[in-house]
């Protein structure tokens, strides 16, 4: 082993077809998403396109890249070599799905796998890495800081062979689209245990009384089409089959779950932002202020560069995340996957506004997608914790070095 | 005369009142008004609720608080003592246009009491200014870098006792609205005159043939309703008695009409930074994690600080370059009037987005006015002159001294 | 009384007698005064041109403005009157010791007006008005985090008829000249009392028997000619009559002086602030890079954008902080006190480090003033508290009126 | 090939032995170093413990490390395996020239092996591999901006046998040290030829007639042991044998000259940055204000998490483009290079700060290393292109992308 910075014949090889496939299929398909949402009127429909693009990535083999250990329903793909790819799939809203690679379900089909009784894993881990379903993560709640999981109000209650769950729980997203069908409920089964030990999740149907979807919130004016979902479980029963791993293991798994998680998410930052940064540059080329290029001018080439500078450092700290992932574990990568965490949607975010700055007016409004990417991305800095306690958990262990 | 940072008996009085009518009428209205706007199913829907506020205010004396200079219509009111209102009604966003004190009217219509003709005022102003219509601005171009004003492509052509106008404009703010019945557009009279002195302004109804509305723009996921028009004046003809001041004259009509215009919009942001730092001391005071208040915890009281510092400096900036416009009127308190229009958004977009932190997921969705009003405020980085083109305008200024 | 942002009469009278003593006496002697301090051989030498600017500003009426209050002592000046008169002299570092107005003599002159008894009067505040000795002021101590009061270790014994002082101090400015004769001493003499109560100042003459000036601090490689003292007081004796006020009213005293003080500092941080920017506009001007001026470059007109506005906004909160000590007394300015302390060092900083890279090389030697002035203002971001202490107390402050 | 963060077998060898020596020789020697050149008087003496340290690195097999290319005269080391250890020698400001590896000689020597006669490497490069005496570098002028190369005045004029070089260079680090032997000089032989083939570079003994060492320049206030030498070559006269490669060459050969260059200086930064972050860390547990260590304190945690993120994505960037030089070669490399010349000291001059803040007024002076390390690393914010110039070039790419 030695250092090399080359990606491995493998994820070279992925990165080249799902590169064609974009150019070939996704790109193109952009625009005949646009016309099918709009001529549904519906902003949570389910267009046909994304089924064609869901075909066209299975025969090319680009399907369920996002699973990092090989088992009987993957193949695997280390972090590695998935990073990339997920970059890739960043720079349009509709990879991700297209390649059954979409969070939350990515998330949730990790945890199905690891912790899943076999029965749990047929009746909800098949369809999902079929993309015949979609699911939903219900952890946040509207009425606490949810980053502090001990703040966690829901109620997960054994009666009998049942669990009841009553709780209220937001950013359930996903949840707005009647392809979802489970949601997967974080609630604390045993409030007097120790602070991580009160936490189990469990799988609920969507369609199981008591599930009440109360709204569906926006982002910044935006509706996504997969929602977000503000759902009340209001004694919402289950087979006490339904719990995911053991009583008081909720903590732990979602540890688990958020590893590569936040790989995913700040690798498709990065291709957000390599966007942005693509888009600022075409556009400072062609459009003249008193008498040169926007590309000319200094305070322009300034945010060129820094946006350069800063797309390059944060892509090199996440693959080094995911190689640690790959080589000591998620545990032994905590404090890198926190760093990038941080650092990741803060520079999409920056780059993105230079880039809105550049477009003018058109770049708030419907005629590029950087508003919609800046939305997208700001919410990253609060989803999977803010990066306050991320930073904080970062600080802790460098503190700890000087014990 | 000697420095004193106490405002005038008169603006505290007029504060005072609108203080009052804040809290008796319009901050109760907001629900109201989001209730006959949701039940309208019309975003560009002018609710009752409006007419009630502005009838309310005008029997207060809160009414068409703007112009500065004392003419036949209004009686005038320094910059100095409006500025301070201005920031009160930016806290919320029916303010503005209960008490006739909206953009773009308020900058329309002080154009038409300096360069109107008396059939001009009759016909627009009085309406205008007894808020019985609306109006808005064609400047912006979709095509061009239109902060250079050589830039502009529209052309008013005379042909006999009419002049022909060809041109696409967008960010028309207001002309959604069925109540707008008049655009005031900038445009080129004569190609080839010098770069400043080739535009025109002209007063164009609305209802004439060839004005084709081509959609309304969205600012990040929101559709404003007043709406921000892209409009095609497609061979529009007006009779040649609808030009603005004289032919040549519509880039010195732009200056005079940014001047207050800047110092309006600057305030309502002080406004609505001031109401984001109070969203953000309320949550912190009542959010609870890892076992203390936010508000107890350092990095929270820091941007707490840091809002605060920056608030009050760009307050006593735009009231500085409101004294400079009273005093030594609108050309030699420009360089002040950029810094104010650079660093006002800039605040407000700051604190703005730590509040939106402090509130989780919360802040970028409808639970809070505050990813509106970033949407609002980051366009305010473009409207009339980008930061870059100001501070272009600020370093040419300084470094001038040193010639 | 109405807003006004001109200066009083006496302001400006003041102001242009100042700014023609800058211009006929101080920017001269400031090469006189490298050549007799380089000929000295001692970087704590006295040279001869201090005096001779001390008698010219004597006669200009230029001596002691610093002195809020009218007593038998001093005519009294405003701290608004004196704030801009401050800024002037901050632009060189020869300006405060001229008229008589520099750190630390100006506070504990101040303090000496306030609750010194006629006897310390005469013996101190005497002397010090008339520019014949220098003075310190020992209350950092190098053990402890000085800036919580609480923290002081010091004691001041009650032994008889004296007071036995022992403690290590540290940034004692000004000990390192041999013109300094007293220190005001702040320690404590009853421990056990309530946190801001334990504290006293005494006055201590430095030749007074266990005195022992342990070594002279340097600040990124310069040595004041003042110095920066450690001192040990190693069972020190001094008369009960040196006790500045009462027993236990140690940490008021250090309230009431820090008030003005920060005026003080903070203004002449503007003016050193305006002397950066000055130099960066005229090394813009000249210097020539890939075909242009740096003047006419986008980055570089960015910087000099930026400066002017932060520094026009620094200087507008330290006079409102200013009118509000006159108006409203100290303790009702505590806030915007350290806001402008949180400020004007920042500002100062950015500036002169912008122009250190206008300069290039230069910038960093002792070709301009700039690497030394940076110095001194980085100091000031932890002298009389460092920023994160004022956040602190700023925040809290906001906080409160959520209660 | 395939992507691995893991240091070589032969880099983590070289790494252990470079720790030990560090632990066992260097930091030991530090004190003594300081008791030397007190004691000598003499800022730019050589003080008898380098020649130890230097001789213990020989023995250990810690010796010219840095030269990337196996020659007759050196093993070679990729750029890749010694960055690690730069930066571990980064940690003090012994460590490079005890290892041999000290600016300026590192690229001298560089330059002498790729582009010297066999004559120049008996003459120059031989002693200079053997640590037997010192150079300098001649290629900024005080008069001109020296990153636009061709703005250079200094000429090297042909004369017979001899060039005859006139000019005045300035930032020519090393030259007041009596050991600095030999001086590379940059000049005009050709002022009509293109832009970038007028330069030549040229060996010039400091003995020889009409060198004249003007002054040493200060850094802040700080005097460096090697000095930054003012020197004006009047007159000189030196063999045509002198002359390094071709006439016009000088251009290329400083560019060859600055790649490997930038990676030493920015491995060294970032050990720079990681101690000061270890100081700030041991600082921040032992010290108390309000009740609390600083390390419990939010704004603190905030500045270590962020300094930790910063510090490892500049050093994964700077390993990048190591990798880079060593794969396809310094060109190749250019533009990561320049991002790392941004990146590195802007970081190391945040962290060092940072620590600076936490240490309060020990960190300006002389007991801790952080203001002399801060003087030092904002002089690279200028040296070897400032960060704009370097901006622009990684911006001028960026925008070639999009042709």
């Amino acid at each position: 082993m030695t250092m090399d910075f080359e990606y491995s014949p493998k994820a070279k090889d992925l990165q080249n077809r799902l590169l064609a496939f974009m150019d070939e299929a996704v790109y193109p398909a952009e625009e005949v998403y646009e016309e099918q949402m709009r001529s549904s009127g519906d902003p949570h429909f389910y267009p046909p396109i994304i089924e064609d693009l869901k075909s066209q990535a299975r025969s090319r083999g680009l399907w369920n890249l996002f699973l990092p250990h090989k088992t009987e329903w993957t193949e695997g793909l280390s972090n590695l070599d998935y990073a990339p790819l997920a970059e890739i799939s960043g720079r349009s809203h509709l990879a991700p799905e297209a390649i059954n690679c979409a969070a939350p379900d990515t998330g949730n089909m990790e945890i199905l796998t690891m912790f899943g009784t076999e029965e749990q894993k047929e009746e909800w881990l098949r369809p999902l890495l079929h993309g015949e379903i979609r699911s939903c993560f219900s952890m946040t709640e509207p009425a606490v800081a949810s980053s502090d999981a001990s703040n966690i109000e829901c109620s997960i209650t054994r009666d009998g062979d049942e669990y009841v769950i009553n709780g209220r729980k937001w950013w359930s997203s996903g949840a707005s689209s009647s392809r979802c069908k489970v949601a997967i409920v974080m609630g604390k089964t045993d409030p007097k245990a120790s602070p991580y030990q009160q936490q189990s999740m469990i799988l609920v149907p969507l369609d199981t009384p008591g599930v009440k979807l109360i709204r569906d919130l926006t982002v910044f004016g935006y509706t996504d089409r997969e929602g977000h979902g503000e759902i009340h479980y209001d004694n919402v029963r289950v087979p006490i089959s339904n719990l995911l791993g053991e009583e008081g293991s909720g903590f732990a798994i979602a540890q688990a779950r958020l590893g590569p998680g936040r790989i995913h998410h700040t690798m498709r930052s990065i291709g957000a932002a390599e966007r942005a940064l693509a888009l600022m540059c075409k556009r400072a080329r062609s459009r003249v202020a008193f008498g040169k290029t926007l590309a000319e001018q200094g305070t322009i080439q300034t945010w060129i560069a820094d946006s350069r500078i800063e797309i390059d450092q944060a892509r090199l700290l996440t693959l080094y995340a995911a190689w640690l992932m790959d080589t000591v574990g998620n545990k032994g990568a905590r404090t890198e996957v926190s760093e990038i965490k941080v650092v990741a949607p803060n520079v999409a975010l920056r780059v993105i506004d230079r880039a809105i700055q550049v477009y003018g007016g058109a770049g708030v409004s419907e005629d590029t997608p950087l508003a919609r990417m800046y939305a997208g991305q700001r919410t990253l800095r609060l989803a999977d914790g803010p990066d306050e306690v991320h930073r904080m958990t970062i600080a802790r262990r460098e503190l700890r070095k000087h014990e």
